[in-house]
Formats: structure tokens, sequence, C-alpha cells
């Protein structure tokens, strides 16, 4: 069988970028798993200190090559340099948190529960409730982070901090870079004495390599950041394996804003700019870019609302995004312009770009429609916002009870409590992983309070995130040790 | 339409109980989710008091009613006043440890992440950590518990403390007595003021009811104890809504129990008694009965071992246990017999019993036809076993393996710190999520370390727990709120 060949592309030109590199054969996909089974024999067992120190060597090995893989990243992705090397920082960043982590021991917490004299169901034995690593991880690299979510983005520190071994695929969108990041580690295990297996990388496409690296019988639990179409479809593959694995998807999510009349009257020009910044930041590609704006027009509110429609048309058209990620995005973001429009959106703002870059689009539909068509909930990737208006407050919780699942709900206006408040903040906690009360949902801390994840569609896994500390804790399985021996009790958490 | 009607049997005699019940019907079961949906919104909102009050006062309804309760449950299962006795005092300790979590505001816990000053990575606005209610949960009751896994178990218990209302689909192995609990709800409701759809019942056939409530909109998870396809098909209804919600299925586990060679030897009368009573308990009805027994015949040490098979088979064969739950669970225990023998497993007892009791079961095999063989791994629910012989350590490592998933592992004779002890409980750990060194895996703790869950088949959801403490923390989602008012900060993670 000949291999398929990989072909990567500048972004800002659509220039073939590099040589084409081959697929992973199939043999090849199940050797990485194979490998990297082999590898988590000893990483599980390894000590906090160990991981530590291969998460701040990768850290450091990012850092040391940053100049050449930023000015690559830039010419495979068109992100800037300046997003780029933020985004290597936080990379390096969130690499340093988990070695913190590990170093601190939590990955080894042990809940000591000590026998009870007596009869259930009171007595019991003395029990310990400690965690082991799931097993090799397969990580699914995003297009839209080629750093913080890919090669040695938070889903491979988190899952090496944990204790598992990783098998990464790359994304099509930054396959060169990808391999040049994943260059980088053989060296770095090498001289730590670790398996080549423990961190391996795959490339071609999802439904070949990918499919076939989720259903290897050594693989033990999945983690992507993705469309929702390529997060059902993969969570459907883990589900159909003989033995169904976890699978954590984080996928699309619409990220509502609801802009109270009070501070829409008070401060429209400011929060317009503000919205027009995040959802043109980035080019919109962002899973946590506001791709709802709710309005609430009562009587006496809804000329201070169209001004404010005005003010935000016209910021968002002053914004200048540069090229999307890959043709394929561009030409998505098209036609999701489209099926808006045909879904009755009414159009604000409507030229259409570049071949590269496309134009900001907005458009507004009345609350009733929103509510009724399932095709104006759906994530628009790009920069693209849709305004909602909305009769009442109970109509605007009904729009976010439609959304039903999202990263993230922000509330402006909401600094007093009413009944009305509360009720905006139950009906945003019901759908969301994060609930702001200013600023905007783009930009996620990686810090200890941090939930990325939320109902479906913007995860699989609603009750875990995939930023933050609480990350780890998706690839620790609880165990519990009954009557456990001295010898095991000695190890205080620590996998054998 | 006319509702089917559902008639309860006597476990002992297969005679009726009791006049037939009207099953309930689609409208019936969308009302309940809707009822249910509508108690959410306050009870969500209730504080830990009044959690533990309604949690209190449903144990102490229970106890009032205990003769009538257990003298009915004894009818239609069989099970015996000792045994019902024990589980009701558990179902009480379960809604009262519960209470006693919401009272301590363990559903309310924040993790308080102060803002950090300057740019990212490093600096990041105020944000808290806290968790929200799931919504309205579908309660699947188990069969093998009439009191602790059905009406009042632990799944209720532990989703009421959480803040979540509950739908519950009664067993049609204890529908009168489920019946009965549930009768005594209103009036407890209703002393509290609380509303009458915060805890229903339902009932009829899974594939009908039950595949209705669970595909609700309302409906925001599913918990259930069974078997393997009954979990595995209800799993699949929730993944196939428009909108997946997380099911916490508590499924299929053979429980394998390593002997060990040395312990074999000394003690090898004494742990056939105690496996033999294990085995025969309730009936084998437990879903941590020990179905796979695994000894290690070295050169010198087939000798006991084959001793020690002889002293087991006559202290099974000494059981008598009491009628099985239903007739269908009878007519499926000798189906699961005669499979096993067709899969090539060695029948070292075959009496069949009554009509309603079977007789024991055991047989043997060699590790290499159980490993090559995935009937021989199956669950066979009921007072059997099978004796898996292999030739070395690491033999029993693949059969372990091989099960893959299992609510408990039992290790007898791992005392001694070694190699190969460190390489069993590795492999032990790998695939269970309880772990003994002594005794038997049936009688499961109620206790703070407790996990009850394993990779799958033992759970849908191997990183959580149906029994202890942790069984909360199915219900209750991680939200992270950003740059929050002081008065939302001042309900110090109560919802709203």
């Amino acid at each position: 069988m000949t291999l398929k060949k990989l072909q990567s592309f500048k972004a800002r030109t659509g220039e073939p970028l590099g040589a084409p590199l081959l697929a992973t054969s199939a043999e090849q996909v199940d050797a990485a798993a194979i490998a990297a089974a082999d590898a988590f024999v000893s990483w599980s067992a390894s000590n906090g200190a160990t991981r530590a120190a291969l998460l701040s060597a990768l850290a450091k090995a990012l850092e040391d090559d940053r100049d050449d893989l930023v000015a690559l990243a830039d010419e495979e992705t068109a992100l800037g340099p300046i997003r780029l090397n933020g985004e290597l920082d936080r990379t390096a960043f969130q690499l340093r948190r988990f070695a913190d982590m590990a170093e601190r021991g939590e990955p080894f917490d042990v809940l000591n529960d000590p026998a009870v004299a007596g009869g259930p169901p009171v007595g019991h034995p003395a029990m310990v409730r400690q965690r082991v690593p799931l097993g090799p991880v397969a990580m699914f690299s995003a297009s839209n982070f080629p750093f913080a979510f890919s090669v040695l983005g938070g889903d491979t520190a988190s899952a090496l901090a944990a204790g598992c071994s990783v098998v990464i695929k790359a994304h099509s969108g930054h396959l060169v870079l990808s391999n040049r990041v994943a260059g980088l580690i053989p060296e770095v295990l090498k001289k730590m004495g670790l398996p080549a297996g423990l961190i391996s990388l795959i490339q071609g496409s999802g439904t070949d390599v990918g499919v076939r690296l989720l259903s290897h019988p050594a693989i033990a639990a999945g983690a992507f950041t993705g469309s929702t179409r390529g997060g059902a479809a993969l969570q459907a593959v883990a589900n159909a394996r003989p033995r169904p694995i976890p699978f954590y998807g984080e996928l699309g999510s619409v990220n509502p804003v609801v802009a109270l009349p009070g501070i829409v009257a008070a401060k429209g020009a400011e929060l317009a700019a503000t919205l027009a910044g995040s959802i043109a930041l980035g080019c919109g590609q962002f899973c946590t870019s506001p791709g709802v704006i709710v309005l609430i027009d009562s009587a006496t509110d809804k000329a201070s609302n169209d001004t404010f429609v005005e003010l935000f048309t016209t910021a968002l058209a002053g914004q200048k995004p540069h090229a999307m990620l890959t043709p394929g995005m561009r030409q998505a973001f098209d036609a999701g312009v489209h099926h808006m429009v045909a879904a009755g959106a009414q159009a604000l703002l409507q030229e259409v770009g570049t071949a590269e870059a496309p134009h900001p689009f907005l458009a507004q539909v009345d609350a009733v429609n929103f509510i009724a068509r399932a095709e104006l909930r759906e994530e628009l990737f790009g920069p693209a916002s849709l305004i909602v208006r909305a009769d009442s407050l109970a109509e605007a919780l009904e729009v976010l009870s439609a959304v039903g699942g999202s990263l993230t709900v922000t509330l402006w206006g909401a600094e007093q409590e009413s009944d009305d408040n509360r009720a905006l903040v139950r009906g945003a906690m019901n759908i969301a992983g994060r609930v702001l009360f200013s600023g905007v949902p783009t930009g996620v801390a990686v810090t200890a309070a941090q939930q990325h994840g939320g109902p479906w569609p913007s995860s699989t896994q609603p009750m875990t995130t995939s930023v933050g500390d609480a990350a780890m804790d998706r690839f620790l399985r609880p165990v519990c040790l009954q009557d456990a021996p001295a010898w095991l009790l000695a190890r205080q958490g620590q996998p054998c």
C-alpha cells in the first residue's frame, strides 16, 4: 500500500509549505499505541519529581526554539507573532503548572478512611481512596491553537502529569509546526532516560489514522478539541469499541452574551467596541468567541438597544480579521453565513472579504425565531455574531435554555441582586461551564478555578474541564484499596 | 390506548402478588419529567438544612414502616428478613449520610481563586469554582437491592443531596414494594411544603417507559444499576438524544479473586468456606459476587491448588441458595450455565436445583481458554463461579487484563512487597474500582473512600462511584464564576 501524502499550506497565500509529508500507516498507528502502553508501565509508576522534570524540560525546549517555532507557526496559521508568542508562553506556563502539581504530589492524593469496628452499615474495613492514571491517551490536536491545544498543549501536559502516556494526532492545519514541535521531544526523553513511546505523533485523516488510534485496544482515553461534528463522530467511535473508554471532547459553543438594558444605555459605545474586538480576535477562531448577543427590548429600552446595535455594527465593520487557518475553514465560514441567512437571520454586515480573510459577519433575529430554528443556534466558526432581540427577561431566559450547552455565558449589567438577576444567573449556570460578569469570554485563564467545558455540545463530558488545574482529573481514575498491606500503604498513593 | 397491566409475583412460589398495577402512560411519564423540572427550580436553590431535613425524614419514614416493608419485600424477592432488615438499615444510613453531607455544605463547596494582576498567562480575573446540580435525574432501580438501589436508594439520596429532583423507574422484580415505598414520599414532601414532583415513580417496561423518560428533554442525567445489556441500551439512548446527557450505569462485573499459592496452601479450607459463602450469599445476586477465581499452578503448587479446588467444590455444594428474584432471572441463570459449559468450561458442580432456587454452579477452565473466549468472561448473575488455572504469574496478569473492567479485584496472599506482588497490584488497579487484600468483595461499605465503579463493563462512567460519599459528585457540575458580583459571592456556593 502506498502511503498517503500530506501537504501543508501557507495560510496567508495558500501556497504549499514545505515538501509533502507521509501519512502515518495503520501499522505505525498500532505501533505507536503499543509503544505508549509499554511506556505507560514505568511512567504510571514515576514519582512527582520525575514528571515535573519532564514537563519543565518540555517547556524549556519550546522556549529555546521560540523564534523558529513562532515564525513557522505564523506562516502556517497566519495568527501573527504577538498572539503566537503569547500562546507559546501560555503553553510553557501550562506545562510548568502541571509540573508543579505533580511535584506537589496532587496525582497521588490519598483519602484515608480507617476501619470502624462493628457490623454494617456503620462498621467497615480499612479503606484508602487514591487514583490511578487511565493508561495511554489518544490526543487530537485543535486547529486554532497550534501550541496550546496541540502537540505539547494542555491535554498532553495534564495527561503526562497524571501518569499517562500519549499518542498525539497532528492537526492538518499546522502539520509542519506539529512535526517541528514533536521533533523536540525525543531528545528530552532520551536525556531523561525515558522511553520514546511515552509521547508520539501520528498524522493523516481523522477518519483514517484518528479512528484507528481511538479504536486501538491499548488506548484508554481520548481527548479532543474541535468541531461538534468531528467530536461527535469520535465519541461514537469511543462508544462503539468492544470496551468503551472515556472520551473528553471540547466541541462547539456559541457563548451567549446577555447585555441588560441598563448597561447598554449607560455604556453602549464601550461595550460595542469591546465586543467587536472579541469577535474579530484571531479571526474569530476561538471556541469562546461570543456568537450570540441577547438584548432585552422593553418599551423603554428598545431605542437604546437599537442605538447599541448601530454602534456595534459600525465597530465590527471596522475590524479587519486576518486570514483563516485553512481554505476549508474559510469556505465553511461562508457556508455558515449563507446557512444563517437562509434560516431567517437578517444580515447587518455582509461583505465577503478576501479568499483567505473574511469580513466580519453580523446578523439579527428575534428571540421567537432563534428559539424555533435550531440552525440559528449552531456555532459559526469565524468572525461572526448573531444579535437576538428578546421582548422580556422571560424570553431571554428561553433563549439561554434553547442554547442548552455553552462553554460560557456572559451577563453584562447584573451587578445588583434582584429576582431578575438571580433568574438570569440560574439560567446561565444551568447551561454553561463559566459565567462572566464583565469582560469577554475569549481569553481562558489557566488557573485553579477555571472550568472549560459545559453541557453538550460544548463538551462530551460536562463534569470535566480541558483548561485549568482540574484538567488533570480527567486522566486519574479513583480506586479504593480495602485492607491494603503496609508495603502498599507506604507508597502513599504512588501507583506500583 | 389501553394501559398495560403489570403483575408482580411472589418469588418463592411464583404466585401473583396483589392485583395487577397499571403501567405509567407516555403522557404520565412526560408529566413526571416536567414536574421534576418544575420542582428542580426551588430544590436546586434549597439550603443544606432543608435537604438534610428531607433526607432524614425519608429515612425515618422507611424505618417507621419497617415491619410491613420487610414482610412485603420478603414475599416479593425471597431475600429473607435478616438481609432485608439489614438492607433497610443501610438505606436509612445512606439517606442520613447524604443528609449530613448536605448539612455540612459539601454541595456548596467553593474554590476561591482571587484575581492576579498582570497579563496572561500569569494574570487573571477573580474566579470562583463551585458546582450546580445537573437537573432532573432519571433513576433506574436495580432488581437485587429492593431498598438500597431502588426507590429511596443511594442514587436517589445522592441526587437529592446534590439538589436534583428525581423520577424513578420501579423495577418489575419488586413492583409492589416500590409502590409501597413511593407511597411514603408524598406525605413527607407535603409536611415540608415541597412539591410532589420532586420525587416520583413510574412503572412499565424499560424499552417503553424507561426509554421515554431518559429521552425526555427535561431530564439532565440518568442513573442505572443492572445488566450490561440493559445498561448499554440505555447508554445508547442517552447518547442518541439531540442533547446527550451523562448516564451513570453500574453494569456487570465478574470480580476476580486471585488466590496466591502461599495462602492457598496455608489456609485453603478457610478460604474455600469463605468463598463459597460469598458466592451463594443472596443467591449470588450481587454485582460484587466473586465470579472468577484465579489460581497459579507452578510445578510445586499444583497439588495444593487441586486440594483447594476439591475443598471449595465441597463447600459450595453444601450451600443452599434461596429462590432467585424472578423467574426470568432463574431462567437466565440456567442459560448462562449452559453457555459457559458450551464455551469450554468444565463443570465441577452441575445440579439444577428447583424451579425457583438454583443449585450453585462451579466450573473450571485453563487461563489460555479463558483469555481466548470472551463468553467465559461474561457475568453469570447468580450463585456461580469459574476457577481459572494459570501457569504463571504472567498468565494470571493476562487473565486480569482479559477481564478488562471489574467493580472489584481481590488479591489473597499479597501481604509482602515483591516484584510479583507489585505487578499483581498494578494489574488489579488497572481494571478495578476496588482492590481487596482480605475478605470477599460482597458487602460494599457506604463510606468516604468507597469506589463502586470501574472500567467498562462495570461502569459506563469509570471515574464515578454509585456507593459512598463521592456518589454525590455525579450530580454536581462545576461552574466557574468570573468577576462575580458581591451579592452572588455572598451566596457562598448556593445556587440562585
